[in-house]
């Protein structure tokens, strides 16, 4: 059914008949405003706004891996700080052509991470637009003392967990159109960047057990990133090129393309983190528990240093610190 | 500068100067998520999404009014459950070409209502898109039980603060580009139209003192909020259509438009609400004590009784129930 004959109520009631009463939510849908416990005394908030040829183009993205991706991205947000999300604000642009199905497939792809993630949808707004609009604000309980980006020290160890570049490379071969035999490696990149999974869990036990001195998620690429750590800590930062965590999807391509996508290409939503040295024993053992890589990739320097990649022998690699900028011209 | 050369970077830095750290937060713009404090186990939350060329006309509101309307059209629904607003989140979507002298003016507008409700910014999101979008996510303290819609019974008096059809009688006569020695009027209706007042000490007098049984705010029109409160209560209601507050800048004009935008213009931000017939002495007192009417324009009645309008004899005026859908064809 086109959305001009459901109209908005009828969407909104559309969406309030599907979503299931979370935990915690005394009023969700439906009212002036949601009404929700606390569940401790104070909470983290992180916002999202996602628009149609700017940040995803339908063409290269179905509905449903939109959804999940859309809400992803800001729970990546809250296991950064080392929150557990609790609630979402959903609120969507869509353009008067669209039917009810296609927004049913985006909400599928929404709730199926939201269900898994035992996260909450409690209000939004709908509206006409020329183009899809998607705005997300999640709401998390901060049951840890959040991990800020402020906290390294120079000498501090650096780790990424995962693999980087799977993202960005799997974008740039969708791009470039890619076809025949590595296919099949294409798919598992674009897996990646289609349906990042956010880890909500690392973030949480890294922030629980005060493993973390300095945490961010990768979206605009490891060495932006970084470059955001290093700046409101006031260190700099070595990274060993060698030593970065690649997929085999993405070793297939390396060849070609080296590090560039794992340092810069973004879309990554693996959790970078800094930490003592002597905590290298129980982060250790927390990636063994927790069935995920964390890889020690470099170290945390005075900020004369700046953000050098070195290669094996020691030697400067490339910069790589370029990321994505939505305002500045290339 | 043009946004192009300052970069999200900087615009999220100029943003992060000028906002004072606020009341109960801990971490504020610049990290992956904002820290704030709970001042009561449960919370509100209500989000908006405004769009250009489908809520506004940059051709006919300046990016300062647009500021104050962007939060005030939320704090509105914390006012409407009788909240108390605490901390806002605000994306904006970016044309290009906009600079940062315009981003400014929306920001003074929006800064100057957050300041005089208390109202802290916290984080967001920004980014270039074709057309101004305005996203905002508004989390309030639930100080008290919080007023639904859902709360009426027939019998109970039905309420409305201050005047309405302001709004939506000054945009009709700005897209007739009305002219003449009416202006002074029109000027007044627009300063409804485009700075609207959320009346939070109502909504949360009425909540703390128990007084009102449903509330909604008037966004759609009075009728199509009525309706709201009715479905969500299994009741009708009557309204006097000689008791409706207007304006004296809006009686200048009656005799032409009648209680038509009174009914169904929209956009008035003031409380619709219901209350229980041995109420009326205290509400007058509240109303005496706040400085601000509150008048009693209806009654509600069983739901078989739908919604009707009565003029001075008793007799049906206009249904009046037409109000805004963003997806419906008219």
């Amino acid at each position: 059914m086109k959305l001009s004959r459901l109209g908005e109520f009828g969407l909104i009631d559309r969406i309030r008949q599907r979503t299931p009463i979370g935990h915690g939510v005394r009023i969700g849908i439906g009212d002036d405003a949601a009404w929700v416990e606390n569940r401790v005394g104070s909470s983290l908030v992180t916002a999202d706004l996602l628009i149609e040829n700017v940040h995803f183009k339908l063409r290269w993205t179905s509905l449903f891996d939109l959804g999940h991706k859309a809400l992803a991205v800001n729970l990546s947000d809250i296991a950064a700080m080392g929150g557990v999300p609790a609630y979402v604000i959903l609120s969507l642009g869509i353009p008067a052509n669209f039917d009810s199905e296609q927004i049913d497939a985006f909400y599928r792809g929404f709730a199926a991470l939201a269900t898994k993630t035992g996260v909450a949808l409690v209000g939004g707004d709908t509206n006409v637009a020329k183009a899809l609009i998607v705005s997300i604000c999640v709401i998390g309980h901060a049951a840890y003392r959040p991990v800020r980006r402020s906290g390294a020290k120079a000498g501090d160890d650096i780790y990424i967990t995962g693999t980087v570049g799977d993202s960005g490379l799997g974008l740039f071969m969708l791009q470039q159109r890619m076809t025949g035999k590595k296919r099949p490696l294409l798919a598992k990149l674009l897996a990646r960047h289609h349906r990042p999974t956010p880890r909500l869990n690392a973030g949480a036990e890294l922030a629980k057990n005060r493993l973390a001195t300095a945490m961010i998620d990768v979206s605009d690429g490891l060495m932006q990133d970084l470059g955001h750590i290093c700046r409101a800590s006031g260190t700099g930062a070595t990274i060993w090129e060698e030593r970065l965590p690649l997929s085999p999807a993405y070793q297939a391509f390396a060849s070609k393309v080296g590090t560039r996508y794992a340092l810069s290409g973004g879309e990554d939503y693996e959790l970078l983190f800094c930490a003592r040295a002597h905590h290298r024993g129980r982060i250790h053992d927390l990636a063994q528990r927790l069935h995920l890589p964390m890889t020690r990739i470099g170290v945390c320097a005075r900020s004369e240093n700046g953000l050098v990649v070195v290669n094996g022998v020691g030697k400067p690699a490339s910069a790589g610190t370029k990321g994505h900028d939505h305002f500045m011209k290339p």
